[in-house]
């Protein structure tokens, strides 16, 4: 069974990306699609990320409606989300995805650095959800989609903060999951492989601060290239490799009756093989949430 | 083979729980324990958490040192560590061990307390280690301990912050193991079930701030409670659940050879079975660094 409703959905961190593929793909299938970004995506000085999703919204005669929203500020999420409430009297889909990358040597980011990646990657979840989840409540019906990550699984060298924000972010989500789900509120992870391209994340990482701590790493000099080649190799070798496979998998996603859609989907996991990890939590989590009386809190309560 | 050699040990948040049933334990075993704690309690308004442990020191003669350490100041966290290469010359062990919990609904929790958490129990691991690992690294051995969590693995209800805040600690710890392996450096994660007693956690849980998120979610009444009940009831027909046993265990881990620990331990796992997900990923970790060319960062290369 498929659901063909148009859905409101809320997209974040739309202006490039996971982001602004899914926001293109849900649109062409149909659906209402605010494109949120931050103020400088919009009409600041990375403003040709707007224009150029407004160009394929216009050509393509698609529903994109920019939206201002910064995921690091609380006033700037609620006032995204009333603004589409105001609009639209609901909000079916919000897909928190707006993120940015850190590579390199743990031991030489700050402290600072990796709490500004904690915000942005994890907590930002929480902030938007925080003007989210009341709308859904109500309507005890709605889907959260999390651009998550396979890599807080078993993460790779000189990928500490952003492994680290996917891990917070993940659990995050999942335990705002258990706690929705009485409410009809559905959660779906996605975890995609390593894109190498197609996102800005390698293009923008932002390297460790502290360069005097990173120098002192010679016996690791030339690895983080090595590892690179070989995941690039380990990548073109694969399956169809592009951005636009997560989009498309989203798409589907939501277009599955509400209560059948699967918790967690990884998306090229060639070379990591999460899913194995993914069945085992999941088996022993239905295990362990049955002996404390509530496995019901492991899928939505979907209302008739 | 084991190594009798007195070790050079520091712990922080030694006033409390693991940390101070931890440093009695190594000082037992005739190591010399530095045990950390903030100023206030050192000499502050929880001063007598000092108090208590210097009267077991004194009781048992133990070489227990106070040792003023904030884990959330950079500052504080290098000065600490100067004083005991000051002393000592040397640092082998160090524990991260200074943690706090919160505990309820996600999303009644502030984004301001997520942080607050994230960067008590997750960056200041970063933040020990950065004053820590130049120290080890020089010597090319040395031997990290930290207070994980089973409950990372998967999280319960009402854990968000706390479960996103391990998690994002153990991957820190996964990748900085990585990073310091060719260093000599050695890492353990133990990762202790829920204990409801013997430490200060549940006391000093902290509740969220935005009660009235909370009061919307009538339907999770009482589910918490239930939840602690069954957990408690779920201990107390398990093996002997007290603190002193993963004191013990990291006694044990301390006394075996450089190369030989165990890279994590789960201590009274009962009910949640993570070392089967702990066995699964560290196979699929040696695969896939096997296949990236740097199965050597899986262990530490132990210099004769």
């Amino acid at each position: 069974m498929t659901t063909a409703r148009v859905q409101i959905v809320l997209v974040t961190g739309a202006g490039s990306g996971f982001g602004r593929a899914t926001a293109i793909e849900l649109a062409r299938a149909g659906h209402v699609v605010y494109a949120s970004m931050r103020h400088d995506d919009l009409e600041g000085h990375s403003k040709e990320r707007w224009a150029s999703l407004r160009s394929v919204a216009s050509e393509e005669r698609l529903d994109l409606r920019p939206l201002e929203l910064d995921v690091q500020e609380d006033a700037s999420c609620r006032a995204a989300v009333d603004r589409i409430v105001a609009d639209e009297g609901r909000l079916d889909v919000a897909m928190n995805n707006a993120a940015m990358m850190m590579h390199g040597l743990t031991e030489a980011f700050r402290p600072e650095q990796v709490l500004q990646i904690l915000d942005l990657n994890a907590v930002s979840w929480l902030r938007v959800n925080r003007a989210v989840l009341p709308v859904m409540r109500r309507a005890n019906k709605g889907l959260l989609v999390y651009t998550g990550s396979g890599i807080n699984c078993f993460p790779d060298p000189f990928t500490g903060p952003y492994a680290a924000s996917k891990a917070a972010g993940d659990v995050l989500a999942e335990v705002i999951a258990f706690e929705t789900a009485r409410y009809g509120i559905e959660t779906v992870i996605v975890q995609p492989g390593a894109y190498t391209s197609g996102t800005d994340h390698f293009k923008h990482a932002v390297g460790p601060l502290d360069s005097e701590a990173a120098r002192q790493y010679g016996k690791l000099e030339g690895l983080s290239d090595q590892l690179t080649h070989r995941l690039d190799g380990a990548n073109l070798s694969g399956r169809r490799h592009d951005i636009g496979k997560v989009a498309e998998a989203i798409r589907d996603i939501i277009a599955m009756a509400p209560g059948t859609r699967p918790k967690r989907i990884e998306i090229d996991p060639r070379g990591r093989d999460v899913g194995k990890i993914n069945d085992l939590t999941a088996q022993l989590q239905r295990d362990f949430f049955g002996r404390m009386g509530m496995a019901d809190l492991l899928e939505p309560t979907v209302s008739g």
